[in-house]
């Protein structure tokens, strides 16, 4: 996807991160970004490194990917939970956390941690999803141990003030302005999201509504941290210059002694309610400088489909959209003209279910109705007649060696395991998922992507300059 | 409002009553078509009578409206309950409770109520809204004792088995598949109140999502019903030939003795993030005989509103839309001759808000594009110029005349009591509506009109047969 995919990315953005940290690419719709020299080099190394695993006592899950290339070790710990474990009238405390676990403990002063990590040559990171919330650190291999005990005194013995809290918030509430509030794109897609999903969490901001972030209060603030940052809800993933059996006493020491959350609640969300028909918005502002068609479609995802679906959807969306070679941007920027920039994506590996994105920017003088046909013609001849096997074969390679890439990167590889991981997959699942890619029939994806390009469960967004500038 | 308002009810559908009984006019907006004989009488008769009141120590209110014309009383418990005040997904339990109050207690058997104030020549009602839930007797006065101890017996004696509260789910079932689901238009309508409140509960129906109703559990219902049928929670209105002193005694002998709830929750529901621009629907479906246009757009509401605003809302919309002698009636029926139907209606009553729909049915051989843009010419001219003072001076007339028709309907003026009581307004706002309903300046109704008619906070959905049937 070298496209423009901002519109792409407001309207997937299944992940938000703390400001201050650069953005990284989310995992395995990510890894095709991830442009390592690994050299594709065949079926059989599709397969991923599969990681050594054990459980804590506490029931604290272990996932060590020993990675001997450099005295480095990533060290990330994923909780099994996210904004959409929100209490409805709460939305926004997920994030909060990410924020507020780096306001201090009884040994680490407030805004100290990243301190920490930096003087020790490390960089770290966090991010909060619909499904999960995460804190990564990158670090040399002699560091472990310290970011070990941090980390494992941050699940549960954060301490912040009344006062940190409310300035915190305010932090809060100025970061959601900046991003989604003052971005006429990110006012959209949030829209679209949540015509989308009118009942089910996911459309819900990961960030919240503004006025629910402006009222949130510590009591439940802290009733959320007590009950889902727990080790029976946490997942350690360590990538990097170490096995499973030099971990496991660390891993003992540090996080083995913490307290689990007796009766964790289950992970239970609302669903919606069927489809009606096409949706639409249209959101207008003096900063679109330039419009913009966006759409989103419901779809399965690896949580929530059966057999090789969520496979067959990624190979599907990626042929209709992902990148130069898609029909999209080839029909559109190519040989009409009509378009700068098109494409299509699919959001496949939501927990509660996933969605399928399509966005055109039109060429000058082109208005939203022509390019909006344009895509939909393309549509409608794809599920016609179905992907060619050329573009079946290369789209499976190109999915299927992304993640070969990202064998190359111990970040991305232990980014994959967590979020999967996180999101309900095996391990299974993912070491096979190359080698599942690569299996998906024609047949698959074409029944895959009439299944989900259907206009019927889709909401379409224009986004436009006020009515007076066009 | 004498043309097909069957969208129009659909969309601001209030009420869900048991299917059983006949579907009576809504309070307020529903006065309107109580066509009583009274001869309006001027500005001074504007008022209603003035009921007497009082609270039991339980913290039951108690309303009185001595009607010594027939030997009749009517009388109504109203909950400060309904739909809106349901958990996160557990949609429906609020009427689910209108059905379980019929099903028996240990005095009464299952199903007796309704067939005991038949034998006693009375007849009875229940419904259920967003912002309440109503039970509704009228029976001669010496039959009052009997009611009084029935209806306080249920609201916390109630009984009933597993088997019951199953097969109850059944029929609730049936009767959302009746009412809503065979209905293309109540499903359009459904959706799009759920985009026009994708957060607050008024997005939700009020009969609630069918896989939710499949599985609501009888320990939450038990907790709903203990906690919200209370003698705090409630008001009896009590219509007829009785005073408030011969019923105080009674009240206190049956209402007097029910334990009321302690810590009784306040009714704090979350609220909606701004609106990002105009949303839009299609439904088609092979029932639909009849195109048609309909939208529906934020509001104020007697509950949420300041001063006159409500009133000056009400007064600028039945302008709009209210009858053959609206702006849009006139254009699109009479003038143009483009519509069978077309009108607007204000649903000002609720106690979170209100909402403004417009409706048109194009005639034969006009499409739905060529309806709205008329309706939007009507709105555009409307907004521009405002109402004619003969304009203003009909509605104001027609409505304030149509509170003072209720007065001779016992069960409208308890009704109008009730409801509005239960909705968050004084005694004082209710004798007061007609006069300030006459109060209303031309300025506040303009302005009123600008506020809401502003497509950038509305749902337009359109009705349509399936593609190929067109």
């Amino acid at each position: 996807m070298k496209n423009d995919v901002s519109i792409l990315r407001v309207l997937q953005s299944a992940l938000l991160q703390v400001a201050r940290f650069v953005l990284r690419p989310a995992p395995k719709a990510g890894v095709a970004l991830v442009l390592a020299l690994a050299l594709f080099t065949g079926a059989d190394a599709q397969e991923l490194p599969r990681p050594e695993t054990f459980t804590l006592s506490n029931g604290m899950q272990v996932v060590v990917i020993t990675d001997r290339r450099a005295p480095v070790v990533t060290h990330m710990v994923w909780y099994r939970v996210g904004s959409a474990d929100e209490a409805r009238g709460h939305s926004g405390i997920a994030h909060f956390f990410e924020h507020l676990m780096f306001k201090g403990t009884r040994e680490i002063p407030p805004g100290e941690y990243s301190r920490i990590v930096a003087r020790n040559g490390g960089d770290d990171n966090a991010f909060t999803s619909w499904d999960y919330t995460a804190y990564h650190v990158r670090i040399a291999r002699d560091r472990l141990e310290l970011i070990m005990r941090m980390e494992a005194d941050r699940m549960r013995n954060l301490r912040y003030t009344d006062e940190t809290f409310l300035s915190e918030r305010d932090v809060i509430v100025e970061e959601r302005r900046q991003r989604i509030d003052n971005s006429p794109g990110a006012v959209l897609g949030e829209r679209m999201r949540a015509m989308l999903w009118p009942h089910h969490p996911y459309g819900t901001p990961i960030i919240g509504w503004l006025h629910e972030i402006q009222s949130l209060d510590r009591a439940s603030a802290q009733a959320f941290y007590e009950t889902w940052y727990a080790p029976n809800n946490a997942i350690l993933v360590i990538a990097g210059d170490i096995t499973a059996e030099e971990l496991r006493p660390l891993a003992q020491r540090y996080y083995g002694r913490l307290r689990p959350t007796r009766d964790l609640p289950e992970r239970t969300w609302v669903s919606d309610p069927p489809n009606v028909g096409p949706m639409r918005v249209t959101h207008r502002d003096e900063k679109v400088r330039q419009p913009s068609l966006s759409r989103i479609y419901r779809a399965i995802s690896y949580g929530t489909d059966e057999g090789r679906q969520a496979h067959a959807l990624d190979v599907a969306i990626d042929i209709l959209g992902g990148g130069e070679t898609s029909r999209l941007y080839r029909a559109l920027v190519e040989d009409q003209r009509i378009a700068v920039s098109a494409g299509a994506g699919a959001n496949t590996s939501g927990l509660g279910g996933g969605s399928v994105s399509v966005y055109a920017t039109p060429a000058e003088g082109v208005t939203l109705e022509q390019v909006e046909a344009a895509v939909d013609a393309v549509i409608a001849a794809y599920l016609r007649d179905g992907p060619t096997d050329a573009e079946l074969a290369r789209s499976k390679s190109s999915l299927a060696a992304a993640a070969v890439y990202s064998r190359d990167s111990q970040e991305s590889l232990a980014n994959m395991y967590g979020a999967s991981l996180a999101q309900g997959e095996s391990i299974d699942d993912i070491v096979n998922w190359g080698n599942d890619i690569q299996a998906v029939t024609r047949d698959e994806a074409i029944t895959m992507a009439r299944q989900t390009l259907d206009i019927n469960a889709s909401v379409t967004g224009w986004l436009l300059p006020p009515e007076e500038a066009q």
